[in-house]
């Protein structure tokens, strides 16, 4: 399957190695189409990987993964434009954090209540979006079998096709369980989460964390 | 030792119930003295168990637990009486959760991008405040062996002997992984994660459930 990734950063690499590992054909996409970055993975992974302009790997994927930091969310999927996006599936990778100097960091969706999922949405009306990896680490993120025991991982979205699609996908990553959390609302939470993981990797010293949900 | 716990709904009957069950002094506090339910629980539970003002749970406790709702946090505390409370373990169990009408519960504290738990400190700041407990339903707060697998519970809180006392107090509830996320900022993620907790019941249909941190 082809998919467009969206950032050159640690998510967007982890994400487009892990698909590329399992055969898919993907483009990476970044600001500058020369990005020294994505060509430097397109090279090295070889065969199916590409690299371009947001709009390029954004028309080349029939899912695109939103991996560009929250802040720079609503501005890079305007670059990655309103027709290449047009019916997709868009999985929404990002946090809505910010890191006000001397305080502990934030959520820059709070006064509002709402969630940047959401707001992708809101931007993106056609598009389908899935809040779906947010709550990991980027190494983490295609390799749940790093962690010692089975931990979960949550989709939530408007569309239920799109987030059986995304639960597809994050099976072949190796999640085997992915906890659908039901409306674009949910990713309030998901979101909100990141304060208390953020507390969890300081107390553990270690970003190689996630939550197994018992009952 | 003696407890004082301020509120007679679920939180402040399952936590009374487990300090009495331990051999506990145990004073139920409600905003009225002659509170029925709070009668009849200390009536119920016999001994050592008995009932009184908010002032009177709080001058009788060693440690002292706040479980009012959280939108009545402030109030009861200014009830239970800053000398009452003066250099005493008060242990907040509450969420700062609102219930808008039509939409999905939201934290009150969003907005400031604070927590209820640092709002309580400063309003006695001669009181030591640890937040725990809020991250599990009022069933489970005494009984973690209720649930299929070891799960976590976590304090925060500004001084470390309270911290430390709660921490030996949560243990001989049955918690065996108590995590210190830190100061008491750390209570910002401890209360968003209601917001992830509330999808986790709904999608899960039972309130009786908990996380477990794996590395």
């Amino acid at each position: 399957m082809k998919f467009g990734v969206l950032g050159t950063g640690m998510v967007g690499e982890a994400i487009a190695d892990r698909l590329a590992s399992l055969g898919h054909e993907v483009r990476m996409g970044a600001r500058d189409p020369g990005n020294p970055k994505a060509r430097a993975w397109a090279a090295q992974t070889g065969g199916r990987a590409s690299a371009g302009a947001f709009a390029d790997a954004a028309a080349f994927g029939e899912v695109v993964f939103h991996c560009a930091r929250g802040s720079a969310a609503i501005e890079v999927l305007r670059a990655a434009g309103r027709e290449n996006l047009r019916g997709k599936v868009l999985v929404d990778v990002s946090n809505p954090l910010e890191f006000p100097p001397g305080a502990p960091p934030k959520l820059f969706t709070a006064a509002a209540g709402d969630s940047l999922a959401e707001r992708i949405q809101a931007e993106l009306p056609e598009v389908r979006v899935v809040k779906a990896l947010n709550t990991v680490t980027a190494s983490l993120m295609g390799h749940p079998e790093k962690l010692s025991g089975e931990t979960d991982v949550f989709v939530a979205g408007n569309d239920g096709p799109a987030k059986a699609k995304v639960t597809e996908l994050l099976r072949e990553f190796g999640w085997k369980s992915v906890l659908d959390l039901g409306d674009l609302t949910a990713a309030r939470g998901m979101e909100a989460y990141l304060l208390l993981w953020l507390r969890f990797s300081a107390a553990l010293k270690t970003a190689q964390l996630n939550i197994q949900v018992v009952r």
